[in-house]
């Protein structure tokens, strides 16, 4: 455990924080434009938005970062949506953005799935349990896969299924991955016959596995409870490829080629999103208070994962 | 963590040790009917049957114990069936029982909520993730519910749901309990209601947590994988009406006013039924290896659960 060195929430704490990253000198005037930029990571849910409900200031805020030559990515562990799809989400709620700024959960899983397992063909099929964001990503990266969206999934269990998924009569064999996410759609058919794979020496990967989703003013179950009860039935957890996962920080690095030390994280939780950046050993973490985490929850004695500082809102960046 | 006291699991050892419950003497003749039964208390997936198939010689042991004046009750995790249905099951596979001889985790668990809680009407509705065991065992004792097998709650999960849950518009505000049982129609819509009847403070109760189930010469996903999503979500165990939850051990010794150090448990598996005798200082404990925990797993040094003798089958106790 780190010692608490965060900052408090004040204008000039913030004013220090984020002088390190030349957004402003200590004395908050804003720095002209450098040839090796600094990068922010945001976290999505819970930062920028929640749900539908864009948060005071956001764009301003981003666009303020991108007139100094900032590079912006933005690191969710939304696994529903693909990168494409995030993109209309940002359009939709009027904030610029590439689609090559976008690094998703599906994403990370399917570049690892496709550049870093390499599992020899025809054996590198994946079963998915989530939605067709994982699926959109493994296409682009040219992974094959069934389950997730499919229909023929998509119903209960029969009394005839259990015969058919012992005898691998319901199984594909060529099937040597399941890839868990957040969907919306589990069902006990999909979680035993992902059972029976992983029975059957199948690697076990889950784009995320966080815990709740944030929406609608409440707390929703993550994509860390869709796998849960594969998770249980097997009795061991997947490798997760979403925050904080550092399987996640190496494929962003990867893409992005960035200085760590010259990085700074943003995020709403802590257990994710401010983890992630402190064992990616980056020069900073901010918390925003929007999201699920709250002030109490770094500020108590013994916290487990401490920011380096911490603002109300994202907004607040604007000074 | 016990020092290991069991037997070999030769025809010799078995005599010793049914001898200590006066099935036999330790020269392996039969004993005689006594005023003072001693217990039998059996599992039964995976003792008795597998899915539809019944070991051998099961109901000729069975009969062998009645003969000799045991009390036999048949304690079972299985959360989907009621006592009634159990003793359907016990009829098709040709085994003579009493409806009360039966106790599953869905009667304790109803037992449970009726006569220990005793939760002031009307906020003592219990919101089911389960089957029609569930339910069935709630009518016997009185206590109101919804969830379960309401078609109502049988459906996906549709964007305006999320209001409507964190709104309340879908909840019921008399709820104080949401009762996971093995629930083979599992999905998002009644997670995401549990999981804010939770967040609201209802109390987590569970029939049985098992990770898995024996069907069809293979393991399904268990009571406890259907309720793993809901503890991931709320980041907290719920309290298990099941093996090897002492609060089942006094249900069943409430109703049949055993002799605990005159009582048997006879189980497959080690971490459920046989912790269940351990922990409850019957007797004796033994293990049969027709079902999930394998001769290995208690053989082994430092094993966690060692039954007091085992078995390779029920059918083996006939001599």
């Amino acid at each position: 455990m780190s010692s608490p060195s965060f900052l408090s929430g004040d204008p000039e704490a913030i004013n220090e924080f984020l002088s390190r990253f030349d957004v402003r000198t200590a004395s908050a005037s804003v720095t002209t434009l450098t040839s090796n930029p600094k990068v922010f990571l945001f976290d999505c849910d819970g930062v920028l938005w929640s749900g539908d409900h864009l948060y005071e200031k956001v764009p301003e805020t981003l666009e303020m970062l991108r007139s100094i030559g900032k590079q912006l990515v933005f690191v969710t562990n939304n696994s529903t949506k693909s990168r494409a799809d995030y993109k209309k989400k940002f359009d939709k709620l009027g904030i610029p953005v590439e689609v090559n700024e976008v690094f998703g959960s599906s994403y990370s899983a399917a570049v690892y799935i496709a550049r870093i397992l390499e599992l020899p063909a025809p054996k590198n099929k994946v079963f998915v349990l989530g939605e067709s964001g994982v699926e959109q990503e493994l296409e682009s990266e040219g992974v094959p896969f069934i389950g997730g969206t499919d229909p023929a999934f998509r119903r209960d269990i029969e009394p005839e299924d259990f015969e058919k998924i012992s005898n691998g009569k319901l199984l594909d064999p060529d099937v040597g991955v399941v890839l868990a996410g957040l969907d919306f759609h589990s069902n006990y058919l999909k979680t035993a016959i992902a059972f029976q794979y992983l029975q059957r020496g199948a690697l076990y990967l889950a784009t995320n596995i966080d815990s709740t989703l944030p929406m609608s003013h409440t707390l929703f179950p993550g994509a860390g409870s869709s796998s849960a009860s594969l998770t249980k039935a097997i009795g061991r957890e997947p490798l997760s490829l979403g925050k904080p996962s550092q399987a996640m920080m190496d494929a962003v690095e990867g893409k992005f080629k960035f200085d760590r030390s010259r990085t700074c994280m943003i995020g709403d939780r802590m257990n994710t999103d401010i983890q992630f950046g402190i064992d990616g050993k980056l020069g900073g973490t901010l918390a925003v208070l929007t999201g699920v985490s709250k002030k109490e929850d770094f500020l108590a004695e013994g916290a487990p994962t401490v920011p380096t500082a911490y603002v109300n809102a994202l907004g607040d960046l604007l000074g």
